[in-house]
């Protein structure tokens, strides 16, 4: 299933995407469904090329204008359905867990109250009456100001279950959002820990959940970073449906405006064993967040379709070389010397990515709200925090059972002792799991705060380097595209010195230790 | 004059306030000059009740739509002077310094081409048909994006007297801000400096603007902090008229949800020797940003008034005690007892905010784009940085000629030496000009480090005292007033707290030092 974060809108929305960035919803503009379901059409079908066979079409954080779309918006859902159905595509919604309260004028949103049940099932019955072959509701409840079940005293299987009876009759899914954590944390407390929080909620709930009930769970324990351990809840839940989330919209890694190939980062993801099957064989469906809009090129950076592709092909357990396979479908007919170009930019670039932002696993120094750019103590001290718990001797989160906040007693063995260890725990994760002193050498021999440094030159260096392998393939793409990627390079370019420079100047100034390869 | 930093706006602004925290714009709606003008005539009176006598009612930042009130819209602006006039308020505009491309489709706005002149004097000739006692125009050139001679090679004396001459034969005058400043600083280069900025490109200009020119300069060198030093522009320019900037709304000061009374500070500036004479000898006008709006209290917060009250006071060199006069004028007829709790209140407020915000002059410490809440990095590594430069070892921006950035020589003595010496600078202002280790000891006998620990838990802990004294009052003020002024501090109250603690573990973790008054 492809989610999309698209508002309707009432002011200030007007038809935006959440977190997208590639012009504005395909489906809404600022009165609701779009009269004109042309590109809606063109979409289903590019989906369908690649095998896409579900989608959410609005925000999981559903507004007053969204919740609507249950109930007095349904006819107009049904038009978008109506489109997407020759294509082979069921549609899913977005509801809010209050939708009793706020479309219903009921007193209670209680999953275990009779007249909520009753509510939904009749809401449910009329949703299938417009739209037969209607796929399910998609709830992110509890999490970031969402209503859910805990203000009722009621557990997320309980609110799960009682949209999902209201489905069953037909044959529809509660995809349920595992992405709950914790608000309380602040910086006097290392004991709070954002990442377990998924795990501490959802684990003993196994078996409790009804068939017709998916929980979606983020790829990673935090929130779409560059760099994530996988998340635990993957292999702790083997009596419950679950989707694998990613998130093909490039929030974290660059908008769109930086080119970042995430296939490698995805199927590291679904090989992963946890501990003795591959997470592929734990999930039953593979989710992710799109990338698309009204943009001509539909994402933005023409070469962010191939994170669409990649998706929609690694979703199906696609095998081989999916950037060859999407260069060759994209760029038929081109000089090879042009499609050897386009690999070369695109092939490294989550890693070169990874190389000029939040080092060794550390996540989160990027700029509040919009999560564009360098902002180290960002978000620090907010009481989501702390991420990076960088002070004047060391850097990283003790997560460890022994020292920290027991954040890797959720893993099996042997990732459990492989992460709660320093000799053992992978050097692209090591902050992740552990505070350590700048000087601690890494297995390359460097250590921390040299790698800060040197990994930081060599990825906005590396950026320049595909700055002028594009100029050099210019007149033999099409004008408008190489002009289009050019424009997005030069911010690559200009962005990757600003992440450079900051993280180079804040880990100095706090460190006392200077980058050895400076002149002196 | 007051200046309104009032939007009409076309999308998303929509008749709001820049810097504005008391409602929308008293003037415009999203189509322009509001229909109704009931409410500018209460204002007026409002304003000539304590001799304000001219406003600017639109931003200095002048989008395509504002500009537009210089022509399409000056019938409608004439209605407003219409309002004003019987109350002895002369109107000003802002204007775009780009305004003969913008509006009157020159293909330049270079101040020396006769083409331009003329239209400015067209320009001019029509407003004064429609406002005969139009005030004149106010510019903000060359700074944070507005347009300005740079582009064309000339400087600002060539800018402002362009405008003059046009206004000359009427009697108008150009207000021209002194507030620009250089983008260019990294943080590799500690030699730029931007509270250099406006001494440097103003100082040399003295003698060369016209007599209706007035160059209107904030009180401090960079802007509207909770403590800055007197700017040494006001020193430099004895050929020139000057008028002195103030900013009654609180940008940097709580956004009028936080109590910070700011009489003592201007009343500290308008008193400053440069170097025999006193700031307000010095100026031929004071000038400030306007904290109004549609608010029912005018100022978001009701003991917000007090600030407008003392800037209109002290503009015209009022002596005694003026927040006495304001309790005396506002409670007339409370019982002694409620006079005595707001007048503590808000005597010492604004060193309370002091307290628990950025300290000994250090400024910016403030979230970016709103500038409220702490977010102590949050400008550090901005291309407007550095403001502190923190390390390991220490604070502060070394400002001396000695071994920093000079500005301490644009004083004239005995200021030069006196802020130059680590003896002889005055501890509140010691971080604005001196770089120093965590442990050097203030006059008080305090460490820095352990300055900065105290007065943040100081300054939370007043605030409580004042929720308390507050809620001592209740039934025996208006309901109304009571709940905003409560419902006003339990946000300073939690919003000092969060100071507190960002700044304490901020430094904490920096410093290695520890507050010494935890436990252990």
């Amino acid at each position: 299933m492809l989610d999309h974060w698209d508002n309707i809108g009432s002011h200030p929305v007007m038809g935006t995407v959440e977190r997208g960035y590639a012009g504005d919803s395909l489906f809404f503009d600022e009165h609701g469904v779009r009269a004109d379901l042309s590109r809606i059409d063109a979409y289903a079908r590019l989906l369908a090329s690649v095998g896409i066979s579900a989608i959410a079409i609005n925000n999981v954080n559903v507004h007053a204008r969204e919740a609507r779309l249950l109930t007095d918006d349904l006819l107009d859902v049904a038009r978008v359905a109506d489109v997407l159905r020759p294509w082979g595509i069921r549609l899913h919604l977005s509801v809010s867990f209050a939708a009793p309260m706020l479309l219903g004028g009921l007193t209670t949103s209680d999953p275990l109250d009779e007249g909520v049940r009753a509510w939904w099932r009749a809401a449910t019955d009329a949703v299938y009456a417009a739209i037969p072959d209607f796929g399910g509701y998609l709830v992110k409840a509890d999490s970031e100001g969402q209503p859910g079940p805990f203000a009722y005293g009621r557990d997320h299987a309980d609110g799960a279950n009682a949209l999902a009876q209201a489905l069953a009759p037909h044959g529809g899914v509660v995809h349920w959002r595992a992405f709950v954590y914790n608000h309380h944390q602040d910086w006097r407390d290392r004991g709070t820990d954002r990442a377990r929080a998924a795990y501490d909620h959802f684990a003993p709930l196994d078996g409790r959940f009804a068939d017709n009930v998916v929980l979606q769970v983020k790829h990673g324990p935090m929130d779409f970073q560059v760099r994530e351990p996988v998340s635990p809840v993957l292999g702790a839940m083997p009596r419950t449906r679950l989707a694998l989330e990613l998130q093909v919209t490039q929030e974290y890694t660059g908008h769109q405006r930086h080119v970042c190939h995430l296939e490698p980062m995805w199927r590291g993801v679904l090989d992963f064993p946890l501990p003795d099957r591959p997470v592929a064989e734990l999930v039953d469906d593979v989710v992710a967040v799109a990338n698309v809009g009204t943009d001509r090129y539909w994402t933005g950076h023409p070469l962010a379709q191939a994170n669409l592709y990649a998706f929609a092909r690694l979703a199906w357990g696609a095998e081989g070389d999916l950037l060859e396979e999407w260069l060759t479908l994209t760029f038929a007919g081109a000089e090879p010397e042009v499609v050897d170009t386009v690999r070369d930019l695109m092939a490294d670039s989550w890693r070169t990515y990874e190389h000029y932002t939040a080092p060794l696993g550390v996540g989160f120094m990027v700029a509040p709200g919009h999560h564009y750019g360098p902002d180290v103590d960002g978000y620090e001290y907010s009481r989501w925090g702390t991420y990076h718990f960088a002070d004047r001797d060391g850097i990283g989160v003790d997560r460890t059972v022994a020292t920290g906040t027991g954040y890797a007693g959720q893993y099996p063995e042997p990732w459990r002792s492989a992460y709660e260890s320093l000799e053992t725990c992978p050097d692209e994760l090591l902050l992740f799991f552990h505070h350590v002193p700048y000087g601690h050498r890494l297995r390359s021999g460097s250590t921390v705060i040299q790698h800060i440094y040197d990994t930081h030159v060599e990825g906005a260096a590396e950026t320049e380097r595909m700055q002028r392998a594009w100029q050099g393939v210019q007149g033999r793409v099409d004008d408008a595209l190489h002009e289009r990627i050019a424009e997005r390079l030069a911010e690559q370019v200009r962005s990757a010195a600003e992440w450079r420079d900051q993280i180079g100047a804040y880990f100095q100034r706090k460190s006392g230790v200077r980058d050895e390869r400076l002149p002196a």
